[in-house]
């Protein structure tokens, strides 16, 4: 199986459409932070070396490393959101005929649903960070690129709303509850405040177009 | 030049990420909206032909066709910005030496600006268009897929709101300023009562997890 970043776009979006489980809602999730970031990078390198913007070169470049660390690891989560999906469903196929059964099948379910709930987590984490890295892209990047520092900050945006439902999804199927609890506070913490961030970002840019 | 749909994810990733002025955040808009696309169309095969839900069978059906209209216009829509954006510059480049130059490039620069434009307009306007569709999909399709349905919305939610940065910008450059207000107005009503209808899916989306 190509690794999905290797498939062309056509070809994803065609399975994205299609009946098959996957690649699904946390894929594309991924696949949004990752072009979020991409566009932040895009601001730092239309920005850096130029010198009518010397006075935030250094602070650019900081962006420029952190974005691409990110892009990579979001890229990554695009086929990790596939592989703990499938992992999941291997579990959920395992046979329940005897109580035995039931108890290794579920026993497993659950230790891979904190996985599929981790997987998810860390792209919101990613996520987050981009939209804090495209507000730097915003007030600070070349004004020229203004509008891409813009559809960063909602590419993040839509990776982050879309991947917290797969750990609302997730999470509220573990049985450890203390856990379960744990990631979803953890959630909540991550998010508050970030409608109005992005809303502040997204006026950033209007005003510097 | 491959056209960009055709391209592995990578390297759209690498090229939007990179000093050069396309891909941007327009192209990144329109891949967006047909991932948004793809997701309601994806709620809907996970929908359609099940038993269980045969009451909303015909209405899936009309969803899925016009969803994937949709895909493929925005998919179409990647490289028309990246088009028209190469069109403007290769204007912008035109000599400038005598005044009949100068009058030549900017007839040619007014021209072209009304199709760069009218490009990411399109895009608004099929990203509310996938929008409501993903508002059916999540009130009506397989709750299984609900959290899809909920990518979708913040998928093309974050399409919209990139494209309609360079409606601005791109009007905000015309000289027919009739023309330019038209188009400004006509971009208002649309994004008008979508915070809250994105919210508004959200929630809903939520709910049915």
């Amino acid at each position: 199986m190509t690794e999905i970043k290797n498939q062309p776009i056509q070809t994803f979006l065609d399975e994205l459409a299609s009946k098959s489980a996957t690649p699904g809602g946390g894929s594309a999730a991924a696949l949004m932070g990752a072009q979020g970031a991409a566009l932040v990078s895009m601001v730092c390198n239309l920005t850096i070396g130029k010198p009518k913007f010397a006075e935030v070169e250094a602070e650019m470049q900081e962006v420029l490393g952190k974005a691409e660390a990110l892009r990579s690891q979001l890229t990554g989560l695009i086929q990790a959101d596939i592989d703990v999906f499938n992992r999941l469903m291997s579990k959920y196929a395992l046979p329940k005929d005897s109580d035995d059964e039931k108890a290794i099948r579920s026993a497993a379910i659950q230790e891979v649903l904190k996985d599929a709930t981790a997987v998810p987590m860390q792209c919101v984490h990613a996520c987050v960070d981009v939209i804090r890295l495209s507000k730097v892209a915003a007030e600070k990047g070349n004004p020229s690129a203004v509008s891409d520092a813009g559809a960063a900050v909602m590419a993040a945006y839509g990776g982050l709303k879309s991947s917290a439902l797969n750990v609302y999804i997730n999470a509220g199927s573990l049985k450890d509850k203390v856990y379960a609890e744990d990631k979803l506070s953890e959630l909540e913490q991550l998010i508050e405040g970030v409608d109005k961030l992005i809303d502040d970002i997204y006026q950033t840019v209007k005003t510097r177009l």
